[in-house]
């Protein structure tokens, strides 16, 4: 086995899971249930939304010519027809110097064009004095104002958020099209891991990975298989692999940290599939590995929490996204660093930082074994593999967590 | 009834609602059900994490001073006493003159105080040639370096991102305290309003709001309990206010847009508990109410979406944050205004924006009758009360969705 890595560009590796990454499953859920879904088709308005036009203001419906001048010392009089009740279908229909009573959102009756809103009234009898002047349009939506018939609305790959559901409601969207969950098995690889509910002896660390990488997973619109803690031996890393890579849609192997777990995880992946990349120019995270078993992308995390963090977001993220058709609006904040990141040409240095508040992002220089810095930071920086280092008061954009 | 509302402060409406959430209940839930639930309680370590000095390279256990001016041309020989096997309690003690192999995550011997990478060393028989000195604590992480026994890792009120469970995993939290999801009732007025499975008449809308809320109880750690499209009758509206309050923990009752529904609201809510406050300093969303029913905090939303999305934000995310204890981080991004936005003294404005991914902010003006909005818009700028307006060009926080 080499002693040194062939690594290759971060943006290979990327096109690497996005090529091969299974298509997105369509499937259909009830509106209740599609909050957090990412839609798989384009949302069209069936019908004009409204279907008709409404009132934004509880007033009296005029037609806006009438009021032209009107003020307090000269109010418009007009005659009342009476009211329009909500969800009625029926109006009748206004005429020059008439007017009629519509409540927000009720129907504007034919002849109408404008509410008056009802602060600017006054009810003298059968007559109603108007003390202000209204525009055509003014105070009313016109039907099809909100959603014309035909347009696309949401777009296929909109995680939905409770401003979508709203929107979902009011085209009628009752079954969501989404897609489906892709199902990512977990196994963590580790002669040193015990279960997280296990006390661990004197060279013993709990397994904090498949917890790590399972909440990624369910973050980035997937769900965890979980299949424990594998010791490092070829014929069990083998077993774990063959029955995630046949009951799931993906796998993420973790672990592999030393040089010898390393080789053989990519020697069982190459055995039961293909391997495709094997240490990517990345730091933290240049073990990883990417590769195929049967249809199952499978990527290989580095062992230290943190490397698996940042290989989590830089090509497990771009695998999720191509199995949900997810287009993730990625989350930064601009900020300026607080301290000098020495880097390394010819790799892409993933600095964790933490926000201040105040527009500073200081460094957390902590090993990517610790958890720490997990805590402590908002989210990482990139040091672009052309860059030597980025400079105190240099401003840097903040991928956060 | 009053024609005009007396509108109070949003302060003091958030104060209102603050003051009146019932308190936190916690449950336990297993870790792999943790992701996105609120921490109950404090979370520390329970004993030094990690419990032993472990190496962070592939490399040789060495007494550091051994390696003094070790260089290409002059490299330290050392005793190669064997190797450390992962996950073995047991490790022979180094003596100076001495050195083992201890892989990524092994345990450091006694005697040995740092790691010589193995890119950096060559075997010859039973002697390692070193290549460079490396100072004491080099490429190990110490025990107790990630957590020390006794100390807080994460506080209660954090929302459990995935590093958060891998922290929980590594300090052995299998079973994890939160916050049980806050049960809230939502219910929809409205005699123009009809299912979302429904075609509407030539009057009607498609009830939007309940999605609208329900989504936006999820996204805050609750639990929605749809109580369905209520119509504008006295007799139903107590019927259903009273069942929600009875049955959970808050009430969110959408509708009432236009007077006599908000009238009648909170002459419900009055009659069934109290009436706290009906209107509040905020545009759009002036006719909020807040109340209670029993135990439980009532919130009326105003009716239009845009309107019933501010108030949400505004009121009812700060009282379903006190009934989960989270310490919610708000999302905000820093732009200049692309247009002016004129505003009313003694009131909030919350203006919806689009961000342009250049740091512009554009404002959405749309009628808050309108979803279009929601979905074209990335959050809302607030226009203080103590203002007039914002101007173009004018650096502005976003509170983003």
């Amino acid at each position: 086995m080499k002693l040194f890595l062939e690594v290759v560009p971060v943006e290979e590796a990327v096109a690497a899971v996005r090529r091969i990454a299974p298509p997105v499953v369509e499937e259909t859920v009830p509106l209740e249930e599609a909050y957090g879904r990412v839609l798989a088709r384009d949302i069209s308005a069936g019908e004009d939304i409204p279907g008709f036009t409404r009132s934004v203001k509880d007033g009296y419906a005029v037609v806006a010519a009438d009021t032209t001048g009107a003020g307090e010392a000269m109010p418009a009089m007009l005659e009342n027809t009476g009211r329009v009740a909500m969800g009625a279908a029926e109006a009748r229909a206004i005429a020059p110097g008439q007017c009629c009573y519509v409540p927000t959102g009720g129907v504007i009756p034919p002849g109408a064009d404008a509410i008056v809103m009802v602060e600017y009234t006054e009810a003298v009898g059968d007559e109603v004095l108007v003390h202000r002047p209204v525009a055509p349009g003014e105070n009313l939506i016109a039907r099809g104002e909100d959603f014309a018939a035909g347009a696309v609305v949401l777009e296929a790959g909109r995680r939905c958020s409770p401003r979508d559901l709203g929107v979902l409601a009011a085209l009628g969207v009752a079954e969501v099209p989404v897609a489906a969950r892709p199902r990512v098995g977990i196994i963590s690889t580790g002669n040193e891991l015990v279960p997280v509910a296990a006390t661990p002896g004197p060279a013993q660390v709990r397994d904090a990975n498949t917890s790590l990488a399972s909440g990624f997973v369910i973050e980035r619109g997937g769900e965890p298989v979980r299949y424990g803690i594998v010791r490092d031996e070829r014929a069990a890393l083998e077993e774990a692999l063959a029955a995630a890579a046949a009951e799931c849609d993906a796998v993420l192997l973790s672990g592999g940290s030393s040089k010898d777990e390393r080789d053989m995880c990519a020697a069982v992946i190459a055995d039961a599939g293909e391997v495709l990349i094997h240490g990517v120019a990345i730091a933290p995270g240049k073990p990883t590995i990417v590769g195929r078993v049967g249809p199952a992308p499978v990527i290989g995390l580095p062992g230290h929490p943190a490397s698996t963090c940042v290989v989590l977001i830089v090509v497990a993220g771009p695998l999720l996204a191509a199995m949900t058709g997810e287009r993730r609006a990625v989350r930064t904040a601009t900020a300026r660093l607080t301290q000098n990141v020495p880097s390394e040409r010819g790799r892409d240095d993933y600095v964790r930082v933490a926000l201040d508040g105040e527009g500073g992002a200081a460094p957390l220089f902590g090993k990517s074994g610790l958890l720490n810095t997990l805590v402590a930071s908002s989210g990482v920086v990139r040091v672009p593999a052309s860059r030597e280092g980025l400079e105190t008061g240099e401003e840097v954009e903040v991928l956060l967590w």
